[in-house]
């Protein structure tokens, strides 16, 4: 333990330096940094930081940039989290002081970002310049730099970033449609592992729970593009190969995120595009075994940590619901209405709360997932992701 | 942010005094809570408070009772660990300021515990008298009792305590051959649902990591007691009808730990009793898919976080080494000699390392999973459990 390091007779006569003082050392309440989480605010752009046994905000912090579509990472001992802007502004936030740790522009516009199975570094994925960049999650200073090269020297968009077991990150090049495994266990020196004809367009991808496979949704092809990290050598596969692409034109921001996709047992829940549709797919064959007929185009199809419980929310013009799909009985056992816009939801832990973000009504509600019962709410301005700080031992997210 | 709520001038003279109030309001080094652990030393009874991103010691705490036996469970904030010894004794460590923040003697003699989902209930299963004891995580005060009466009002000794989903509690009566799920949403008023007739003499079990299937082993019978919590109208089966009870008589010590079952994928790897095999058990069907051939009786069998690799210990004689299952190739493709006998293990939440306990040589060692290379060793008196924060956020366990 250490004391807070400075003479106490030297500040006596200062009470102003002695507070100051005090603050840097670090005399604030005590906070143990399991049940922290931060909600995003798109406008006026801010977080909030939240406490999930209290239900309660702790603080608000601005000067974060554009975090119209942001997303977070947290480091290994869940004190810090990791902010990556869409504008590219990458922030290191301190939750046990409730403010900005360290700032950076790292790139003109960037997609979100990972962090190192050793805790030791922050992956970016840019569309401006195309590529990804390599920070020390300590100082945020650049460690390595992997433009998205292909072809004849062109720079391609780069999506669907994940981390990896074995101090690896994968994503994917949406242009040339091909998809990266890079190595970092020499940071300096990362060793890339190319696939290429993936597909066409990848626009983003998962990591299965355990770290095993890579899927990448592609907006150009059907099907999906799984790479088996326990068997790379196989190369790209492509599964369900009647998936996506629509006959119609669709705008891209009714595809599904795919970092929402739910694994329960070896069910994998997936948002059908453009319909009305979740499907279940077996993980051991990748055939489709069900479709669940909902209320709306699913963008978010999530599962409780225990995995019998699904939860959808939908685009535009049926955004205010939720569904929850009971995982057993492969059917809707439950209807929700938190709030006009419903964008982003998370669950506590160990499962029994979710948080919903809806975002036209300025609040966050707080579920109850036994008896779906609204346990609380939180105002918060246009919140869009929720984020909690359990996500600091997970992989792939 | 609370501020250290004391007037700065009133202390100024009295430095001792000042000192106490800078502890007391947490005037101590800023601590995420998310990367640190506590090893359980044996002789003379102590615990190491440590940090697995430093890989160092934090502290050291006496003053906990018998730790011979003794096992750990963490508050949803990661900031406090609750210690089962095995006198009965129940002690709430603070984390952050490294010491005890609450102790008491609830039983006589006590075997493991568990805490509830919402992190509000703490509860210990009891040999003497045999029960469930409920308490508040928050004081330790006694919140409600469940004695494990059977037949003509006896008490049967409790075992296999775990946590499982819905706030609920499921243990097993060792001398009553029953599994018992206790509904703890009333706090006060639990509601028990009994399983009755199970096998004889359930000495310990396991929760799989989704929270789905309780499995407890049977010391008096051959075969396994599986109840699946989603379909508890089902009762309870017997699974792996071959598993158990040796021809020979063989000692109670070495029967090998449920709690270190490891489930990667569908496959779930089982340390077969009193012999030279790790079985590999299929979750869809639970039925035996292959016999591993080990070095010795095996103890721990334990899956890296992203399943791809079990590290499994021994009894004696073979406990100095450890060896290493891929769960792709379904062999050996490790061996290791951590030291004189190896009691535990415990990867970091993200698997990059494992740290492994060798009590006759007191010694901690720190592998990375990668490589096999040793990383860093600490001294450690008798070490024996080693259990991580990351716990907090964990059903079962």
């Amino acid at each position: 333990m250490i004391k807070c390091p400075f003479s106490f007779s030297r500040f006596s006569k200062f009470p102003l330096l002695f507070s100051l003082a005090f603050s840097q050392f670090g005399c604030t309440e005590l906070r143990g940094t399991g049940d922290l989480g931060v909600i995003i605010e798109r406008e006026p752009a801010a977080i909030q930081i939240i406490n999930t046994s209290t239900n309660n905000s702790i603080s608000k912090i601005s000067g974060l940039g554009d975090l119209s579509h942001a997303s977070i990472v947290y480091s290994r001992d869940a004190r810090y989290a990791f902010i990556f802007g869409r504008d590219g502004g990458l922030t290191k936030i301190d939750l046990l002081q409730d403010k900005i740790a360290k700032r950076i522009i790292q790139a003109g516009n960037s997609i979100g970002g990972a962090i190192s199975q050793d805790g030791k570094l922050i992956a970016v994925s840019n569309y401006t310049p195309g590529g990804v960049k390599i920070f020390s999650t300590e100082t945020l200073e650049l460690i390595a730099d992997i433009p998205a090269l292909y072809d004849s020297q062109q720079l391609s968009k780069v999506v669907g970033l994940v981390d990896a077991p074995d101090q690896k990150f994968i994503f994917s090049l949406f242009d040339a449609g091909e998809i990266w495994i890079a190595d970092l266990k020499d940071p300096t020196q990362p060793k890339i592992e190319k696939f290429k004809n993936i597909g066409k367009q990848p626009y983003d991808a998962l990591l299965s729970p355990d770290g095993r496979y890579y899927i990448a949704g592609l907006f150009g092809d059907r099907g999906l593009a799984l790479l088996d990290l326990w068997s790379p050598e196989q190369g790209v596969k492509r599964i369900l190969p009647d998936y996506g692409k629509n006959d119609e034109k669709m705008p891209v921001y009714k595809m599904p995120h795919l970092e929402g996709w739910a694994m329960a047992g070896n069910l994998m829940f997936v948002p059908a595009v453009g319909q009305h549709e979740v499907l279940v797919v077996d993980q051991n064959t990748w055939q489709l075994v069900k479709r669940i007929p909902v209320i709306g185009q699913p963008v978010f199809v999530m599962a409780r940590p225990d995995g019998r419980q699904i939860w959808v929310n939908f685009a535009f013009p049926d955004n205010a619901q939720v569904q929850v799909i009971d995982a057993k009985e492969l059917q809707i056992v439950k209807a929700l209405t938190p709030g006009k816009a419903v964008l982003h939801m998370e669950f506590t832990p160990r499962g029994e709360h979710v948080w919903v973000s809806a975002r036209d009504d300025n609040q966050v509600l707080i579920y109850d997932t036994s008896s779906f019962k609204e346990i609380s709410r939180l105002p918060a301005n246009k919140p869009s992701g929720i984020f909690f700080s359990s996500r600091a031992h997970k992989m792939g997210l």
